[in-house]
């Protein structure tokens, strides 16, 4: 346990994001990079917690640790969340109604589910998911 | 201020990641995406840790809040930094010598230059990078 810095906490666990064999290929994860555009509601911290906790349970996944951050004056909100299956992140801009996320999950998780959740929470006019699948070819 | 569940924080802070003009381009920031293949002390977590912040500070970024969770039995670590200017993530497979990493950074930030600070920390045989700038043409 280190206690070095605000907000840093060293934990123990079993994680549970071993390979993933699919379509003949080898790979340690699925990495979701998303973009919403025209989407409302992302100066909410609380919302977009509630987002968040709701991609992870739609994911299958399990949380271990959630972090959120509110910018002034824009209002603006980062979030990020460990898992067992490695992480979400949400950076938003709330004033160009734009949101930058990723979604990454190893195992048996189910990242895509996750982009349903923020369709509905967002209402974003267009969503653009772009997928790499990690450490392919090189696990 | 929020208390709902195990580490989780909310505070409020001035950001610094406006967006970005480059090459006749507009664009909220640039993501690496980074893997490490053949890497080495990918099961020290202090090690890891040190490689984050010094990441960020050869970056120019600011950090807000640093997250590591060390896994058993593989001794894999999952850990995350939220930046000012977004975040930095890292999971590592130790058994399998692979990393993967994501390098997120708005403003005036220099994200690139995580790189060689991963050439040093981790000595990979092959790293290998892929570049999104996020919100180019929605933002």
């Amino acid at each position: 346990m280190k206690a070095s810095a605000p907000g840093q906490f060293t934990t123990t666990d079993e994680r549970t994001d071993f390979f993933i064999e699919r379509d003949g290929e080898r790979f340690a994860g699925t990495h979701l990079i998303i973009d919403l555009v025209g989407a409302s509601r992302l100066d909410d911290l609380e919302h977009i917690e509630t987002a968040l906790r709701r991609c992870v349970e739609v994911s299958k996944a399990t949380l271990l640790h959630i972090h959120l951050h509110h910018f002034t004056p824009n209002g603006g909100v980062s979030g990020v969340a460990v898992l067992s299956e490695s992480h979400i992140s949400i950076h938003t801009w709330p004033e160009a109604n734009y949101a930058a996320l990723d979604v990454f999950m190893c195992g048996i998780a189910e990242p895509q589910n996750s982009i349903a959740v923020l369709q509905e929470a967002f209402t974003p006019s267009d969503i653009r998911v772009d997928e790499h699948r990690r450490g392919r070819g090189m696990v």
